[in-house]
């Protein structure tokens, strides 16, 4: 990252001169343009195989060399990604192993993207050529920075060599058949295996429901992508080990756990397509945050923003135009919260195909008179002036466990509420009030280590694995606070249900256990009420409820709050308990956010947890703060259609992108980010 | 029966200890806690096979014979169940013509249960041999009360085999060609079919719309199902040949027709979960009341609650907890209607797989001191004071037409209105009005004799068959009341339609032509407003109608009531008809409940039905009779959340459950059931 | 045409008498009954195959020359459909290429219709053997008026004989790969096809979003449906060729360009099924007068109704009956609009199968009396009153351009609204405001000629094909006035974008450029205010719009409205500008109706376009003219369920189909059409 943080923050674009090789004005336009949009970082070569290998074996480099060398001279970096995100024609037509099966046992069709097999040896033998020819000709080249690893990797493939995988896969973890039947649960409707080979992935046609073959199979697919990413980047290291990777992830994508590849990558980056505007553009600014501090967690340093639309996208409901400084603010809110770089998909908009209208730097028209060219090379002079943002730290107390497999296992349960169980938004309920109230956060899956943290908040932690257990036994022994939640401590890693009291090997850490939990239809809900003071009194009276309502036994906690409704009124909702030096809490049901935000009011003062700023922040606005060596940044960001204001700051902070007076209360317009700034150290 | 009367009412569950095999502490506390929940009695073997046939030809019984035994020892009988509900993988993987074909013609993975073919000659064979050795080692042991045969039968089969034998049936039914291309009037489209070879089941790809072929097929469907089901029954019993069988059935479904069951099996089971507190428990009582009545109905004798859940399922969209009274108002529901059980699916949840999270009598923490336990032990010591109840009997003056068989070809119907005709709707709209003013009924099918009917009611007849034109003709002739209603005597038992007018063969008995039919919207309705006196005035001013509007033309019948609305406005929407000693009426509409109510309130009172108790009954509340030899039993349930008071009984009265006066007016709590009883003879 | 207008208007039904040569008693009534109802033809033969071709080669004719015969000698034409509508289950059975391949490759069984392949020699050799001997045997026959070639074409198939046709239309079109690389664009997602066999028709398990293929795909399934059309039209030319053809459309079918059809037929036809009484029926009788003028307009000259319920249909939602009046309304509609017939689907209620309760003039009772018959029997009374409206043409100023491709390309743009473009809405917008202020228009598609109309309104061309550009640039120049609108302008006949300012080609023509396309959600609006006064001033204040909002810069048009919201507030969204003699509007939202209505309001004074009649024309009224050699007529039609006043009418006018004076302010019922007339020439 090193290379990469000399250079100041990133600013780019997915950028496709194969699809204009005809029009040589274009691509020479294309490097006047880009010095005027304040860009300094092309991705190239993402969807290049077809130019790159017409013919099976027929390597054609001149172009790339050409593209390069000019974004080269004209002081642009590059980061060369590897083509395999979308396979050519010939490959498919000649070697059509390389498509994928779907779990309908259907081989694809050549099309699309994302559709080969991450098994197929010759699929892996054909990207192994190229990648290491593209690591030998380019991976010394002065332009080139990072390698970006195939594109946006996801799916999956039920091909007889992914089933011969599988079950090998199998073997090496449960070593017996045995120890398989046991932990799946076999017996169950008769479904004993009695050989290795009687093992198939998941189907809607045959199994669907044996929850421990189901989690397995997704915890496979990340395996066997992972394992496909080391193949690619074993290629792309034959001529130059040191140059970094990185490998794009989709927003809240389902179908890998991106935890598992941060020893994989040196440097995360995700694709970011919010839906500004439909709605409440707060709401929208919340969700992409905690994703982007997801991001930073995953290996707790800065990552890169890879794609995101200067306007709109073409394959959302209704494509809404960004109002003005809605471009600017989103932007350097992945900046706020980690981001090294701001990059786009597309620079140019493609004249053709599935694509043609997504959002781009440049239009079909080629013109930078236009609104969105506009913004971006605001944008790029705003940049410019914050070189020492890239690179620096976020400091946070707190730390949310958000864990892909348990979340896996929570939808797939056929338990409480088959219309939905709300995981994501249960953690998102958490993390909001920390975000509005100005505490930096970081999210942990059950695998990481929380030693260094002062509170803990595991919500739903249905499945338990990496020994979390033990881990948040010790964190509370030893002083750490932790809030716990209703569907907690249920199954093992296999979704397999632990026996004896509930939440397993919790109930004396939380001080209760839980008995039976209600499902709510959507239209149904209870509330919690206060009955006993807890602190500065900022929780009071009585907060709505919904989903689902767990029922629980005292078992050594204090009761904070009960339910007010139906037959289990006057049960606790809300507990607490003391433990060595630390202390839990059990919320018990779903609340409404107001709950949250009064009850971590409450936290945030009892643990003097710290602030990004010790003035108020008012609704609309959120705050982030980035720590280099020598400097702590401020980012200001106003999400909401009104002007806002802001008490006066300590006279050690100035503004930087703007000129305002801090020390005094001063105005943050609609849309607008501000960026301020002290000297540390 | 009468081995398994003596033992009184049965209380027990599904027991799948096959599932804990290697945790024997659970085995001996499941002993324990049968005896604290007050069972008598538990269905095993369900989903064994791949326990007693763990490779082919392998058979393993020795964990078995201790189940039994061990069951027998502490005085808990055994209902036996052959285990061809799910094969075992073995099976599935070395002849996989066992698996299905679906109606799209694709052929099934091995998963999930009821899976197989039922014309597959080797899975004929494995369970034969498995059955037979069944019966050889345990038809005689004095624990065996009752063959479970499967586990409820369902579904279909599309393979080679299954047409070939859906061809033979056909020949067997339509002799020719030519009669089968009349019926099928299979000159529409050009359909003709010139060779037997050339038909295929229906398919979505394929033919779909031959209504002939569609309900043709879904009778062999039922044959073919019923032919294995005897296939089992013959294995069964090979060593015992008077030990009864049951198959257990489904909730309305609609896959079988179960009436043709009734010569095949020696007892009628099935399978109960209601959505209780979903919308309002009332209408969720009425609806399963039904269901239990047709169970009654189908045998004409008590039948067996085989599995209902203590507390939710986990299939269902939201699993609610069953609020406290409930488990046991809705279980001596099902023994209110004449089951002489009350069976739970499951006694010990399972640990993992799909229905880990079913409810249970025991959970994954192995207690007796949670609710739902303690509502099983409440039950089991209620059910012990009623042991003169099994066996007793429900005396009706009323049947309600209610046709699988119709349903099918109305549901296929392609006519007025394709968003739903609402037959089971219908039919229950007449059902509830009876049930709520404590009228008993019975249901049955066109192929049943209505002889020993006072009133016989028949809902959308649309499809004729079992000489049902002749039967109801004598039935009202003979001095019997018919009440028939809109969309009645259309078609044949080919779903061909008759020539001349409609209700074919009808029209002289009611005394109506029927026309044309509007379909109306959902939005949408009419009403029909009283114009001549009927009776004791209960049925006065207008009742709103929808859905569909009959047109009809007088042919001797009275109009009582007219519509209001549209172009019809005017046009007849209630008749009455007198033919021979009987009287026939017509119903022209659906129209809202309190039509059915007030109609039926002057139809009970003008024929004097037998009411199973002279006091008003509340809203919210339902009584139901049963009569032994020596006493009758009245079952005063009350569905609603407050306490309701019923007027006071006859001194012969006394209650059996709680001690309460009734001999003046009492009080019955929310979600409470009382029983109470008279000598009788 | 010429021998069939001299049997004045057409009054007839699809009869299928195959189905009922069981039944003479029924054949022979037929006879009687359609006298009865003064139907003056019949189509047959549509569904005859398998009575024709029992078996393969054995060709039955005997039946049908009865059947000819019969009507003939009872004054009855025929209309004399090929059977290739549906196939024999013998020519399935053997030859299975004849069955379609669908688009996710699987291959159909046998059954319903349009199920075979255009491609299948086979079937095409078949159907040609067939085709020959009805033209040699009844081709020459009195009664035989003209031909019915199948029936309503419609659907695609991907088998492997269309994939290689499909490959040879594209080598023809784009003559080299280079040539169609370029144009699909297929350089995105390194789609590069390096071999022609590469190419496959899209499938959602494979390639579907390459837009020039999909689009290309669309056009071939329409050229190989008009070549299998050629290829019936030869065969049964071969002994008649003078005889005209026709072949029936469906109401604004989405898989084929009918407008290519115009050189292939001699007559356009078409089955209309509108769901009266559903929602409002004025808007229902406007979406069905828009295809009426549209099929007139296909080939400039009157057409056929092929078919309509004279009941309700049986495959809608719910199947309404039509209130009295609405019949003869509906079939007037049709003539009113150019029709020359009235024709019913069916004669007679098949006793089976799919369509045995489609609405028919004869019902299963077999009877006369019914409502349904009798309103038939009186519009065949009322047709014969009308013998010289027969041929007579409609004169229109106006012209909407209406273009299959373009829809299918806007439909599958991936663009600005995904959740739907409205484009077929937002035509149906601007016909409507001249269809009720009187104003006669004909509708035309890219390739088609405006020389001679005043008007030409073109609502979202987004693709520009046929030299529409210069087209419309020459048609303003010498004088016409053109109204163009938002997403106009935007791609190349294959779908690829233009480079440079948009709407392509017309900037300067309207005097406008479109920079940015805001999406708004179903619940989103905005509003136009008129900022300029324009004419007569019925356009003024604001006016709401929805779905779209074009952002435009001007280029030398006047501003006439301005956007009063979002940040847009104040861009022009209605301008004007004067080129050559003509003038141009741009209109850049989706407005409501009023707008419309209020702006061709003044643009109808200002050109002084032609109204049928000069007087105001109520809310709920259409008026529609036809004029012949000495005659003009007026078809007056109510669609409200009130009674309307139209104010006198010239002394020149005098009523036809009742009694009326009409020149004093007169009355029309409900539901009524009224036929005026004057004399011409």
């Amino acid at each position: 990252m090193n290379q990469l943080v000399e250079k100041g923050l990133l600013h780019g674009a997915d950028y496709n001169p194969e699809q204009w090789l005809k029009y040589p004005e274009v691509l020479a336009q294309d490097i006047e343009l880009m010095k005027q949009a304040g860009c300094n970082v092309m991705s190239i070569g993402i969807f290049s195989w077809a130019m790159l290998e017409p013919q099976e074996g027929c390597y054609e480099f001149d172009w790339l060399d050409d593209v390069i060398q000019r974004l080269h001279t004209n002081g642009i970096s590059v980061i060369l990604a590897t083509p395999s995100g979308a396979r050519p024609v010939w490959l498919a037509q000649k070697y059509t192993e390389v498509l994928r099966v779907s779990e309908t046992r259907q081989h694809a069709l050549y099309g699309g993207r994302h559709n080969h097999c991450y098994t197929s040896p010759v699929y892996r033998d054909k990207i192994m050529q190229l990648n290491k020819r593209l690591s030998e000709r380019y991976a010394h080249h002065p332009a080139v920075v990072l390698w970006h690893i195939s594109n946006e990797y996801g799916g999956e493939c039920h091909c007889s060599l992914c089933q011969a995988e599988f079950r090998s896969w199998l073997q090496e973890k449960y070593g017996s058949l045995d120890q398989l039947n046991e932990q799946w649960w076999t017996t169950f409707w008769s479904h004993t295996y009695s050989d290795w080979s009687q093992i198939e992935s998941p189907s809607p046609q045959g199994e669907s429901a044996t929850h421990g073959l189901n989690v397995d199979w997704k915890r496979f697919v990340t395996d066997r992508t992972i394992d496909f990413l080391e193949h690619e980047v074993r290629a792309v290291r034959s001529y130059h080990p040191e140059l970094p990777v990185t490998a794009n992830f989709m927003y809240y994508y389902d179908g890998l756990n991106y935890f598992k590849f941060k020893d994989v990558i040196d440097i995360v980056s995700w694709d970011n397509y919010p839906t500004w505007h439909k709605g409440s553009d707060l709401d929208i600014a919340i969700d992409t945050a905690m994703f982007h501090d997801m991001m930073r967690s995953i290996k707790n340093k800065p990552f890169l923003l890879m794609e995101s639309s200067p306007s709109s996208t073409n394959w959302q409901s209704v494509s809404k135009l960004k109002k003005p400084g809605m471009h600017i603010l989103s932007s350097m809110q992945a900046i706020a919260h980690g981001s090294d770089s701001v990059q786009y998909f597309q620079w140019r908009k493609s004249r053709g195909s599935s694509e043609k209208f997504h959002g781009s730097v440049v239009s079909h028209d080629g013109g930078s008179q236009t609104r969105v060219f506009q913004e971006v090379a605001k944008l790029g002079e705003m940049m410019k002036q914050l070189p020492d943002v890239a690179g620096s730290q976020t400091k946070s107390e707190v730390a949310i466990i958000y864990d892909w497999e348990n979340k896996w296992a929570i939808e797939d349960s056929q338990g409480p509420r088959n219309i939905g169980m709300g995981y994501k938004e249960a953690v998102q309920s958490h993390y909001r009030s920390f975000h509005q109230q100005g505490i930096a956060v970081d999210f942990v899956d059950m695998e990481c280590d929380f030693a260094g943290y002062k509170l803990v908040v595991a919500p739903m932690i249905y499945m338990l694995r990496g020994d979390i257990e033990r881990k948040l036994q010790a964190f509370v022994h030893q002083g750490g606070t932790l809030v716990l939640t209703y569907w907690s401590g249920i199954v093992n890693e296999n979704d397999l249900c632990h026996l004896g009291p509930v939440p397993h090997q919790l109930t004396d850490v939380v001080g209760i256990i839980s008995e039976e939990i209600d499902g709510l239809y959507d239209q149904e809900h209870n509330n919690g009420k206060v009955v006993m003071a807890f602190g500065n009194g900022k929780l009071q009276g009585e907060y709505r409820c919904s989903m689902l309502c767990d029922l629980v036994q005292l078992n050594g906690a204090k009761v904070l709050m009960e339910y007010t409704e139906n037959f289990y009124a006057g049960k606790p909702v809300l507990t607490q308990h003391s433990l060595g030096s630390g202390e839990a809490y059990y919320i018990a049901t779903q609340f409404e956010q107001s709950f949250y935000d009064d009850f971590y009011g409450e936290l945030i003062d009892r643990m003097d947890l710290h602030r990004v700023v010790d003035v108020a922040i008012p609704n609309g606005v959120l705050i982030d703060s980035r720590t280099s060596e020598n400097a702590e940044f401020l980012f200001i960001q106003n999400y909401s259609a009104n002007e806002q204001s802001i008490s006066a700051l300590g006279e050690e902070w100035h503004a930087v992108t703007r000129e305002v007076v801090l020390h005094e209360e001063f105005k943050i317009e609609p849309y607008e980010v501000l960026t301020v700034k002290r000297p540390v150290g």
